[in-house]
């Protein structure tokens, strides 16, 4: 049975995960009879929003700890993800992925990525075992990979940024996927377009079966 | 198209709204072409709870704004709801409905239902529209309705204090639904069992199909 690690960044579109890009990669892959493992860095959030006015809070919350809400508590630091352990990669998108994965929201092209969550990519890309990335989850790795075909949809100044930062983009519409074969890397633009709910999950799944079927 | 109101009690299972149940229930409703609307009460959460420790926190949130997680900050208050404007509504499950929806968690079958809850409640079901209920979301009918037939899986402590406020139980396994069509009341156990992310996707889908069909 085929393992995928799952990387998250907290659980809420403008702060965290995006919630359900990331259940519904967790339903593509128990749906093909893989499992799955989340995990998340143990690291302070770089804020906390409220998700009805959009605005950040004084709260301070922890990564790893509001991830596993979506995980049911079954969640791990990224610090202990074993890539040996492991078929494949994913990474959910949301805003949390350019604020607590990497700077990016804060940075641009400027932007750095969290050692742990660099050192997972690096090391699961360094054994040729496929990544995915949906969303704006692409930029963490064009930032850490450099020179990979990716999509994030159609966004003028993201796929700019994607340029500077060494990858290629490639336009995509709702549930489309981009497959960099040389490179084993899958992305999908899931919410970075306006989408339904069942075109996420159509994504993800699309996502997931090039994944699982990659050699 | 139908259009079904979701009224969820917070984000995480452990103190709101169970994640899988909320999201699946939304794509279920979106795969079959109808709309769906997230409602929550605009009231303190029973108390927060760390995801990975299982113990409570001193930390403050409100449940229509952790709801607002799940929803993508498309949410309103469910005091807000006219039952007018909806052809179905559905409660997903989680430990939140059971201390933030009523205080079934705190007082078992002397249980009491939030006022605005109990008011759409019996709303809908005197316009004769359909009402779901997830995992643990069917001690709230009971509380309000009395006389339904449910299921929660197989809990023998829950299915007796079920008893006691006046429904019926009826056992399940995964993915199945008990449908009350009198009373056009339909549940299923979700995560009351030990399900996988498919099963209870398909418990979800089963529930929307069920009440898509109800005349």
């Amino acid at each position: 049975m085929k393992k995928i690690a799952v990387v998250v960044a907290g659980c809420g579109v403008y702060d965290g995960a995006e919630i359900h890009e990331t259940v519904l990669t967790m339903l593509a892959i128990s749906r093909m009879g893989a499992k799955y493992q989340l995990f998340a860095p143990d690291v302070e959030q770089a804020h906390v929003v409220n998700h009805i006015t959009g605005q950040p809070t004084t709260e301070i919350r922890n990564v790893l700890v509001e991830s596993a809400r979506i995980a049911r508590g079954d969640i791990k630091p990224v610090s202990e993800l074993i890539v040996s352990d492991f078929d494949a990669l994913i990474l959910p998108g949301g805003f949390g992925v350019a604020k607590n994965l990497c700077n990016y929201a804060f940075k641009g092209s400027e932007c750095q990525t969290l050692p742990e969550v660099a050192k997972a990519i690096k090391a699961m890309h360094e054994a040729s075992k496929p990544i995915g990335a949906m969303c704006i989850a692409p930029v963490v790795l064009a930032n850490v990979l450099a020179s990979v075909q990716v999509t994030i949809g159609n966004d003028p100044s993201t796929s700019q940024h994607l340029a500077e930062l060494g990858a290629t983009h490639i336009e995509t519409a709702a549930t489309q996927i981009v497959a960099d074969k040389a490179n084993k890397v899958f992305t999908t633009p899931c919410y970075m377009l306006n989408s339904s709910i069942a075109e996420i999950a159509d994504g993800c799944q699309n996502l997931v079966d090039a994944i699982l079927e990659c050699r």
